[in-house]
């Protein structure tokens, strides 16, 4: 028998299951579609066959597993295993996730947010490598996020520790989808990023995105960073705001957690070296001058895989 | 022999030392003079000896001692158990205090800074009682904190993490006095709340203060607190926007750390129920709107004695 564990990332669009040895080396992975619209019991039924063939191919078996970690989009009750409800899978409703699977598999499974265990991922196997203390930020739709203080996740009295993204910077600001005004996430996610660019163009700035709008609809935050490459100046003034915003960002979060590292992730990270050096700029000038800080920036190291890796490592009680 | 732990707070002024049972009761407490002026050597005999008079007043003997903690105002390196310098003791430079007291009592010696010693008296035995999550502020000529994370000190990777007060919430505000632009304490903190009514009357503003700054030559937060009482529509303002900042502070450090309870100290704190009020209306108005939250806001509870309680705790190793 082996020491395996499972960790799975729970998407609305795909399920991965990756297995690892009790080192957490990934011996094998694999992501099959959620197929969320047959409800939560096909669900589960799926994620069982997929992690029974990912053992079967290396000649493993369910016994072979200690235990699995699950990560999922919330809102959930993770301390009690619960999904409460998730925009990406409407027929999940207060589904006892943690039972239903430990039941079916006969070990004790382990659950958390998504951010969280990406974050835990990174932090053991990946770009919060050697550290103790971590801040770590998803840049997607939204900026969601996770802290490590001195090796252990912070969930929080009830589960809801390190929504970075509605951090206010901007008092009065623009408007977030949570109601309040002025959050990070209003200026410096993907999405806020391109919708930034879009009503800059509309309101009648000058840019190379213009011609793209019309004939597209809409602006990416990918477009955006295209035409920043290309020389457009309006797209230079748009990510210049995103990477001051994430430089508050980052001072607010040195004053609070005081992290080792800072670690960027999510689909924005692919904006590269501008972003990141645009980060740095700001941070050095908006930081105070009382001591030399020597916190690194930087972006995650694993990529997609970062979810199925926190996962294993919660499973192994890790943080 | 008994189990008798010891606090100590050093402060620049006097030296507080209390006497604890190993329940953290308090037995007895004095304070003396500091007399920082005579250098650490002599600082740290008067320390001594002002322990053992507690303890022979009391039938007691540095033998009952099971451990000692202290807090003093930083900066230093609280791992090593070293001063590095002080505001307030100019004649203390790079002093291993911890070594240095442990080798006269013969015995352990545990250290940290007074606001995270503060912050833990309360969660010990005031007003952050019966939760494991909190976040504790002191409002004095600056803001300091301290974060308490599922039952444990925040301390960050070298030990600066909880400077609360250097948070921006106005970025390109007020200059604060840490060299970054909009700190929370640029505007919140006694000296801050003073300093903008000064300014404001300088500058014009029709208010019940004017004749006090003629007078006087300089307003304090207790002025201002007493001019609002008596209906100054100035002191409204300013008080309100001290409320308001603090409030920001809070919002922001919900979507951190996810306390269960808010704990406001410090001499600011005797303006009352108008500052406690005025932060609660201002949460309220900022939080998101995306669940009910239900964090305690609420002013400490120990008064002068969080710090040898603390430090009687941080004897203990109770975080």
């Amino acid at each position: 028998m082996s020491d395996i564990f499972i960790g799975i990332d729970l998407g609305g669009t795909n399920i991965k299951v990756g297995c690892f040895d009790n080192q957490l080396k990934l011996l094998s992975k694999t992501a099959v579609s959620t197929g969320a619209d047959m409800g939560p019991d096909i669900v589960i039924d799926r994620m069982v066959e997929t992690i029974e063939k990912l053992l079967s191919d290396a000649d493993l078996s369910l016994e072979d597993i200690v235990s699995v970690g699950i990560g999922t989009p919330g809102p959930a009750n993770y301390r009690q295993g619960i999904i409460i409800n998730s925009t990406n899978m409407p027929k999940f409703k207060n589904v006892p996730i943690t039972k239903m699977l430990s039941n079916k598999l006969e070990r004790p499974v382990e659950f958390d947010n998504d951010a969280n265990v990406a974050c835990l991922g990174e932090y053991v196997c990946g770009a919060g490598k050697g550290v103790r203390d971590m801040v770590f930020f998803t840049l997607g739709t939204g900026i969601g996020g996770g802290i490590i203080c001195d090796g252990r996740l912070v969930h929080g009295c009830c589960d809801n520790a390190a929504e970075l993204g509605h951090i206010i910077i901007y008092p009065d600001g623009r408007l977030c989808n949570c109601g309040q005004k002025g959050c990070v996430e209003a200026y410096a996610s993907a999405g806020s990023t391109a919708r930034r660019a879009a009503e800059a163009v509309k309101s009648g700035a000058p840019s190379s995105l213009k011609k793209l709008l019309e004939e597209k609809g809409e602006i990416t935050c990918r477009d955006v960073y295209e035409h920043l490459e290309n020389g457009d100046e309006l797209a230079r003034r748009i990510t210049d705001e995103t990477a001051r915003a994430l430089a508050l960002l980052c001072v607010n979060m040195l004053h609070v957690t005081e992290p080792e590292r800072f670690v960027f992730s999510g689909g924005m990270i692919a904006a590269g070296d501008v972003l990141l050096d645009g980060i740095k700029k700001y941070f050095g000038e908006l930081i105070w001058k009382l001591k030399q800080e020597t916190v690194q920036i930087c972006f995650a190291a694993l990529g997609e895989d970062a979810g199925i890796i926190g996962a294993a490592a919660l499973a192994k009680k890790i943080c």
